[in-house]
């Protein structure tokens, strides 16, 4: 978590890096309003359909995603973002190269990463 | 503005984009929590001091970005992103290159664009 206050600028690479599910890591920046979080995805990494109650934007910056929102598929290529609603039941997955996914939650989602599977959310 | 709940992907280039500031466009997409941004400062393109109640992310999408918050000047290139949290003022100049620039601020932030020069913010 990076302390806004004193330093704004997000060098990510300098941030800790989670591992959240199989091929899939996180670093995460916790504001007041929003939580900020950067994805790497391997190629065909799976993150499972869930809900959160924040709402959640999203940007590829590189590679490709395939988003399941409500059980619509559209796929995203670099360049492409989305918008989710709260409570939007949603899943994803990394395209053949892979996808870096830029994302912001608000109000902040927490814990992100979330929560063991089996734990509440 | 992107009709979310019927479509949760955003192709930039489809939505409107407006004319901000000389040198400086942006692309707005509103949610119900929050405002994701993208902007296209030119070269040198200056983003006068201002500050809002709504907590700013922002992310470098290419190019660089010379960031004044609250006093203190930072650069960021591509790839670093920034947090500035609501009502500290902040300001902003394009690099050489000029800057892609993604936004998201919570609360919403509205209008985006800002009101012309004068009007309340």
């Amino acid at each position: 978590m990076s302390d806004v206050a004193a330093e704004p600028a997000l060098r990510w690479p300098a941030l800790d890096r989670a591992a959240l599910l199989p091929g899939i890591t996180a670093t995460v920046a916790q504001g007041e309003q929003l939580s900020a979080v950067l994805y790497s995805l391997a190629a065909g990494a799976v993150v499972p359909a869930h809900a959160h109650e924040s709402e959640e934007f999203g940007q590829v910056l590189a590679g490709s995603l395939e988003l399941d929102v409500a059980g619509r598929t559209t796929v995203l290529t670099a360049g492409e973002g989305f918008l989710i609603p709260g409570a939007v039941p949603h899943a994803a997955r990394a395209g053949d190269d892979g996808c870096e996914l830029l994302e912001c939650y608000a109000p902040p989602r927490t814990p992100v990463p979330p929560a063991p599977e089996g734990a509440a959310e």
